[in-house]
């Protein structure tokens, strides 16, 4: 029997040049990872049964018992959490919901979601929770090659927002020094591109949004994003960005820098147990911190590795409100091929790529606007930002993307006006190459579109208003 | 001898129903406790000396030996550290200055200044450092009435500004519920009054012009302020509001709470020394912690009690930068005259209320900016903003005053256009029996001058331009 929840001990620190925090779990037979999961969930499972009715009225109507679950399949009868449950939870039972597993007196943070789509879900997290945070991040962001001697530049903001919190714990439990600068002030991007030539911090937290949005600040107020700054490591959550092959070469190209994937969803956080190694082939599922299963929209059942799935996640260490089988809503694609840097944790090679809601279906076929991003970004002269637009005109949808051209091509432009209709044609056939489907095209000059500190907005569906 | 950095044990929590976290340290002789000090000062200096080639030149110039302080007389001798110094220091010495004393690697937390009034200043705060901050605002929030039953609601930022992260860290220590929802987002104000009513924080964290400006967007939008929340204790720094008699009453009235000044300098957070007690009757100076001294701008000597001078900070227990003998520039009353609550630390009962700098003087009037704030706070009818414009008109200096009147005010004009009169009279009347000066007087209706979410910036001197 493991010992639950787990006791981590701060002070230690892998041997000097490992490349794994913990080399035996993290490289250890897969089969035998199974077992000690399989564990780690029946003692999460029994802790939430005893002190929630929540799960305990869930689970008993379900027919399901803690102590029966005796392997990964037994688990998948376990009853999916939805996010409008929770959320019906916490109005019947506020602030906090029903599946809060610890005595309120014992909660040490409140964080929450921004609400943008609906009631606001509060996190209360425990004092042992945060510990074990700050320990899984500590081995993820060791895992993504941030060491010690690394100076953090945390350039996400420090509000109800998880990610920033996360990094921050993780790279004081690692010891590494952390510069939480955060951002969405107005005037603070500025400001914080001085602090970034003075300090030379060598790795950044953030968004990748923002961190495209940086460079375009840096580019217009005359820094050098490779000489000014020194990031040798950028790592990312919030959005897909970092995991589309396309924003990735950017980001890695205009730093020169690793630019690393991380996160997974926000009941689920701190707990950022999606992450890249140094190889950068796709997230890794650090599933003996959260156990991800990917399952079939469909079927309802774990899909095999090679196939599409939701992730479907479950903590393992946590006491306060632990999510047991949450349905992100997210898709992806899984794969156990082994990786170079040793890990055996199964990955997501494409990243998360879109939400079982997010895709668009148009004219029958299915539009992920992450297909679109990826696209724009590896096109030669497309100016940093985009809109996807639907509508039906009658009855047929149509697919419209408001789409910048950079700087260099308007120069060129103004010599050579067909410039701008080759981009267009260009843009146009590539997109109807990727998905399916040829767009209406609407050209903008550089720096039109809005752009973020946070996480990005770029799909706007007003087929709804003619249901 | 002490032994020196002092450790603290993370689990000791004071006998259930104390007022104190250290009864013995906060209620001892006066005399005693200067013993203490001095031997902390001692080893606070030679560590300094040792490790800091800014200290060593420093005081080798000065003549001065950390071993030869035997009393706070002889400490007299060491001479001061001006802002203007260590910024030389650091532009000379990148990024983190030659009065950083603990090996680079050894730095866990990176902030700094915004560099509103010239170059930023970086600071460099050590592990050791963090953990002894974390212990010390335990201690004065414990003293401020916070206990571990409350729910603190941080609303100020969490970026290079100093207080949020001290009051967070102090918060946990102490075992409160800590939520750290920042400030200064675009549209976050509006968010957070709607958490704090679901969450119902028992606590609040900020500015003083956060507050009120938290205060008119609640009333905006249909909030009441003692009805819909909770707060018991509103705990401040940043600005000198809270030590203003009628700001300080304003805000106990607005939010129905018992309001607490706390504050030092930049340079010495977040050691957040200057603190209340639940009495109120000016803030505590915990100099067991910081050393405090008042000292004449004149002779550079320190002041008996009952005068004025300006602070003059040391740390105590500071490994990675400390500040010793920290000119503020601030100016402030102290007295050892004994408080209600029983500790013996002196006390500022009139709070910071200026700077050596901020104090203008007008046709010979030493006018100071808080002072006019006390008068508009404190009369019936203002609108809750202002702004103090000193020029010159020939040869004669101008005060002018833009004043908010109170939309209550506004409506009442409509019938009665002469109540606008009486109280531009009243407040240009009360104004001159305060700071000895008729000021011109501009009304203006609700609403037009500018909020701050941060620190406001209400004294525009024109003067300058006709020198």
């Amino acid at each position: 029997m493991v010992s639950w929840p787990p006791v981590y001990d701060d002070s230690y620190m892998p041997p000097s040049g490992s490349p794994y925090w913990f080399r035996e779990l993290e490289t250890m037979d897969p089969k035998e990872r199974e077992k000690l999961i399989v564990e780690k969930l029946r003692a999460q499972m029994q802790w939430a049964y005893e002190r929630s009715s929540f799960y305990r009225r869930k689970w008993d109507e379900a027919g399901v018992k803690p102590d029966r679950i005796r392997t990964l399949e037994d688990f998948q009868d376990v009853p999916f959490v939805t996010k409008d449950e929770i959320r019906k939870d916490q109005a019947e039972n506020p602030p906090f919901g029903s599946y809060l597993c610890i005595d309120p007196e014992e909660v040490l943070r409140i964080h929450g979601t921004s609400g943008t789509t609906g009631r606001p879900t509060a996190f209360a997290i425990g004092k042992g929770d945060w510990h074990r945070i700050a320990n899984a991040h500590a081995r993820i962001m060791w895992g993504a090659g941030i060491r010690p001697s690394d100076t953090i530049f945390i350039g996400s903001f420090f509000s109800l927002y998880m990610g920033s919190w996360g990094a921050l714990v993780g790279g004081e439990r690692l010891g590494a020094k952390c510069f939480p600068f955060g951002a969405g002030v107005p005037g603070q991007t500025l400001m914080g591109l001085s602090w970034m030539k003075e300090i030379k911090p060598t790795a950044f937290y953030g968004t990748p949004s923002y961190a495209l949005y940086i460079a375009e600040v840096a580019k217009e107020n005359g820094f050098d994003c490779r000489k000014d700054f020194r990031f040798r490591i950028m790592f990312f959550s919030g959005e897909p960005g970092a995991g589309i092959p396309s924003t990735k070469r950017l980001i890695e190209e205009t730093f020169g820098c690793k630019c690393i994937d991380m996160g997974s969803t926000a009941e689920m956080t701190p707990w950022m147990t999606n992450g890249e190694c140094e190889e950068r082939r796709g997230m890794h599922l650090w599933n003996d911190v959260v156990y991800t299963e990917l399952v079939d929209p469909k079927t309802m059942r774990v899909v095999p590795y090679g196939c599409e799935g939701v992730p479907v996640y479950t903590h393992l260490e946590r006491t306060s409100q632990p999510m047991i089988r949450f349905w992100s809503g997210d898709l992806s694609m899984w794969t156990d091929e082994p990786c170079p840097c040793g890990r055996t944790y199964p990955r997501l090679p494409r990243g998360i790529y879109g939400r079982v809601d997010d895709m668009l279906v148009i004219r029958g076929e299915n539009v992920y606007p992450s297909a679109i991003e990826e696209v724009l970004r590896a096109t030669e002269g497309f100016g940093g930002e985009f809109r996807i637009i639907v509508s039906r005109e009658k009855a047929l949808d149509e697919l419209r993307v408001q789409v910048e051209y950079s700087s260099e091509i308007q120069k060129a432009a103004e010599r050579e006006p067909a410039i701008l209709d080759r981009f267009e044609k260009e843009v146009a056939s590539k997109i109807k190459a990727k998905v399916g489907l040829r767009p209406v095209l609407e050209l903008m000059p550089p720096g039109t579109l809005e752009r973020t500190q946070f996480k990005a907005r770029r799909v706007i569906d007003r087929r709804k208003l003619f249901d």
